[in-house]
Formats: structure tokens, C-alpha cells, sequence
């Protein structure tokens, strides 16, 4: 397998960064998780913005390269791969001693892929089953000491969410996902993916102002029940909403749409706007093939 | 420059980790920054049993190597260093795929040297002048997202503090350091440092409960103050309180006390009380030459 790193496609193997970087040191960094679906970045111009936000909140702003598409592409081209997994990182590099950035930034890149099963119709998921999803103690960092639209190498927060989860010392977990709240005991995310409920035929999500990471496929999906004019809306929601929710699934670039079955031991069927929802993200995807 | 990365001793310009090392991807790693002087490490236990304890929190609670002291000397000598900063760092190494950790660790350790100054009576600080310390916007997260007694790569709520002192392109500060309110407006603690404030001749820190680092230099300095009945407080405090302040200083492992000669704009006089604990710092260093 083949990586690419500040310009080089270098086997998996020896891709490695400074200990020194800043990326390593603090996580001091931006990334981003694409997914290819033959040969293409999916939603690629709505990745890269986010990309670019996340580096200006860091303050730096013109850390993303411009050739970036292309360290994509040629990564893909190296591992003959067309559908897969892509990690794009833009850490704010090497600099001298202190903690406070340097504004002089020369970035390090690093693109990392991974083979994926073909989406679309005829694809298949990635996930074997449907998701169980557990609520968490641990909440969700406020925007006022890190705001929830940057997505960085800081990823702790949900990693405790996650540990949670662990039952035994095999690594067995009780759910798949954690369900995260903020201080005040609302819905926000899980670590790796946004939350849906459909409650009386309307789709249900955490707006962007609920400490969230504004995510991708949340944004396709969005568009995808809007276009077929099924009543949508984003709000502030408690535990309570979502355990009274007739379906819930949960959202990100390689789950897609991932239907929720159990949600803090609650069973919750499977059910037909999901399914609906599902059909029309994987005929958007079918366009690529 | 020697490193030791992972039991090897390695030129400091070809140390690296890989990039799919859950340290630099998640900065799912705990560290600690240690003073050497005179060949030996300032601390050691107190330093060793924080770095345990982060990895007990992040569930690897087996992660830090038995010989870790050994290979912290190898490093010192391979460098023929007698006085120096030392960063070691404890990831949870490679894993495959998930997000959530798994319970078998690898873990990756680093130790890194820098030169400094001989310390004690004869020596010299690192800094070359006072702080000056400011109140930023950036607010500590609070322990229910992320407990603030470890110390992790996750330093991202830091350095956010740090930049909002930033005033030029040329990377020119209007402070030293950040200090830090939690949500409530307690004050936290700097970026890399405890805080401390002579008031009325009373020592006063914030306590343990206050979403900080439990400092080792902060508590070298409470039981040296202790040692020659200087009254010490610790309690929750606000901005006011330290405003109102005759003397404020701040501690960390390469600074030791650094006294702060402006806060938020008020001239704050460099006093006995810094000097005299500086001192007894200073003769407490010395036994280490």
C-alpha cells in the first residue's frame, strides 16, 4: 500500500512524521475522511471547505496545498484503487520550541487510503449490521473551548465516549457508537457520526448550533429528504426525544446511512423512511459508476 | 541530536512515528515534560506516577515501560546533556481501523532532549524576562468532556488560548502566556503552567477541584511554602481576585517560578514573597550539582 507525504507517495510502511511535528505533539491538526466511489471523492468541494475552515480556525489559513486533489488522485492511482477510504491530515508541521504557533507555516500532508467494498446500489455497506448506540457520561467539548465545527488530530473527547463502550478486556463492546450530549443534557453527535430520528413521518437532526461537527452525508441527507419533500427539522433535542423516535439512523462518509436497532437498550425497528433515505443516497452514489 | 523512539536510540532528524500511529491520529498519547539538572531528573516519581495515571485514564494503564527511566538516561547521556528539558511521550501505538481503542496496546515512546541552562543558585532561567500574563476568551474544558488532570497530546484548547495573544504576521504576542477561566469564570491555569497570586501575604493557587493539571513544580512550590510557614490558600478564584493581587507568578517543569510583571494590562511589582520562594526553589535545585 501506498501513502502520500508532504509530496511523495512512500510505501505504508515508512510513512511517518517528525516526533517533533506539531500534529504528533499536540494534534495540532486538520483532517478530513473522504470516501472514493469509482475512481471519485464523493462531496469532494464540501470536504475541502470544511478542510479550509478548520485550518482557519487553527490559524492557518493557507496550510491546505493546492495540489491537494491531485495527492488524492495519485494515492488512489498508486493502489489501483477506485472505491476506498481516504485520510486527508494537514498538521501545522515542524517549528521551533514554543507552544504558542509560529505564523510562518510549512504544513505536513499526509493522504492515507484503504480499500473499500463498491457503493451505490449494487455496493454493499460497510457496516455488517445495523448500529447500536448507547448514550455516554461523557459530553461533548463546548464551542467556547473548542469549537465542534473544526475537525482535528484532538480526538480524545471521543475516545473516552468510545472506552465507555468496552465490556470486557477482548475488546467486546455493548454498543457501536456513543451517543454524546453537551453540558446541558442535549443531543449532539456521535464520535464518528451525526444522528437522525424520524419522530410522526419528520426527520429529526441537532442543528448546526448544537455543538456539532457539521457533517457531509448529514448535508447530503438533508437535501436528499428535502428534495422528496419529507418534512425535516433541526433542532435542540433531549435523550428523551430520541428514545420516543419511530426510526433513528446515524450518518458519516463510510457508514453512509447506518440504521440504528437499539439505542440505550430500547429495540427500534428498522423502518421504511431509512430504508427510503438509504435507496435515494445510494442512487446519488450509482451516479459514479 | 539523539531521540529514543520505541527502544532505539535515533538521529533526532530520522526520529518518527508512523501516520497511522493513534498519536498522531487521534493525539491519543499522554506526556510529561521533565527537567534534568545535573544529570538527574527533578521529580522523577511525582512525574512518573502522572504519566501512569493519564494512561490509566486513557484506559492503557500497562502502556509505560518499566525501563522508562533508563532509556530517558541513555538519551541524556547519548546527547552527553546534564541539564536539559526531556519530553516523553506514551501513545497508544498502531491500531487497526476503530476509533474505539483496543484493549491490546503497542504502545510507541518517545523521548525527546533539548539543551538548557544549568538551574539553582548559580544558574539562570530559561526565560529572559517576566511574564506578562493575559486573560483570554478561550475557555478550559471542563472535566465532564475531557478530565484536566492528564496531560495529553490533545492541546488544541492551548494553543486556540495562545493564539488569541497573537498580534503580528510576524508572530509577535501581546502576552507571555494565557490564562485560562473555566465556564464559570474561574480561573484555571495558564496554557503550560499553574498560576499563583500573594495577596495580603497569603499564597493562593487554584485547587485541584479547578479543572487544572495538578502542576509538580505547583506542588514543589505549596510545600516549600509550607516548609517555612507561609500562609497557603487554595481555593476557586475569579479574575477580580487576582487583579487585586500584590505579587502573581506561574510554574512549570523549565520555567520553575516566573514572576508576572503585567496582568490584563496592570503593572504588578515584582515582590519578596516570588523572590524568597524562588529562592528556596533555587537551594532545592542546588542539591542536584
Amino acid at each position: 500500500m501506498y501513502y502520500h507525504v508532504n509530496g511523495e507517495l512512500v510505501d505504508s510502511s515508512n510513512a511517518s512524521v517528525s516526533v517533533r511535528d506539531r500534529g504528533f505533539m499536540y494534534g495540532d491538526a486538520a483532517f478530513e475522511t473522504l470516501r472514493a466511489y469509482g475512481g471519485s471523492i464523493f462531496e469532494w468541494e464540501a470536504h475541502l471547505a470544511r478542510l479550509k475552515r478548520t485550518c482557519e480556525t487553527l490559524a492557518m489559513p493557507d496550510a491546505v496545498p493546492g495540489d491537494l486533489a491531485n495527492r488524492v488522485e495519485e494515492t488512489l492511482a498508486a493502489n489501483d484503487l477506485e472505491d476506498a477510504y481516504v485520510r486527508v491530515s494537514v498538521t501545522r508541521g515542524e517549528q521551533p520550541g514554543k507552544l504558542t504557533p509560529h505564523p510562518t507555516v510549512e504544513p505536513t500532508i499526509v493522504v492515507i487510503v484503504a480499500s473499500l467494498p463498491r457503493g451505490g446500489l449494487d455496493g454493499r455497506s460497510i457496516w455488517d449490521e445495523p448500529a447500536v448506540l448507547r448514550t455516554v457520561k461523557t459530553r461533548r467539548i463546548p464551542d467556547e473551548a473548542l469549537p465542534a465545527d473544526i475537525k482535528t488530530h484532538n480526538y480524545l473527547n471521543g475516545i473516552l465516549a468510545r472506552l465507555e463502550l468496552r465490556r470486557t478486556q477482548r475488546g467486546d463492546t455493548i454498543a457501536d457508537e456513543a451517543l454524546i450530549r453537551d453540558l446541558n443534557g442535549y443531543i449532539t453527535e456521535g464520535t464518528t457520526s451525526n444522528v437522525f430520528f424520524i419522530t410522526d413521518g419528520t426527520l429529526c437532526t441537532p442543528s448546526l448550533d448544537a455543538s456539532i461537527l457539521p457533517g457531509i452525508t448529514r448535508s447530503v441527507v438533508l437535501s436528499l429528504a428535502q428534495k422528496v419533500n419529507i418534512p425535516v427539522e433541526t433542532d435542540h433535542y433531549r435523550i428523551e426525544d430520541i428514545h420516543a423516535a419511530n426510526e433513528v439512523f446515524l450518518t458519516n462518509t463510510t457508514w453512509e446511512l447506518r440504521p440504528v436497532t437499539t439505542l440505550d437498550g430500547i429495540e427500534i425497528e428498522t423502518g421504511a423512511m431509512t430504508d427510503r433515505l438509504i435507496r435515494l443516497f445510494n442512487q446519488r452514489i450509482e451516479q459514479f459508476y
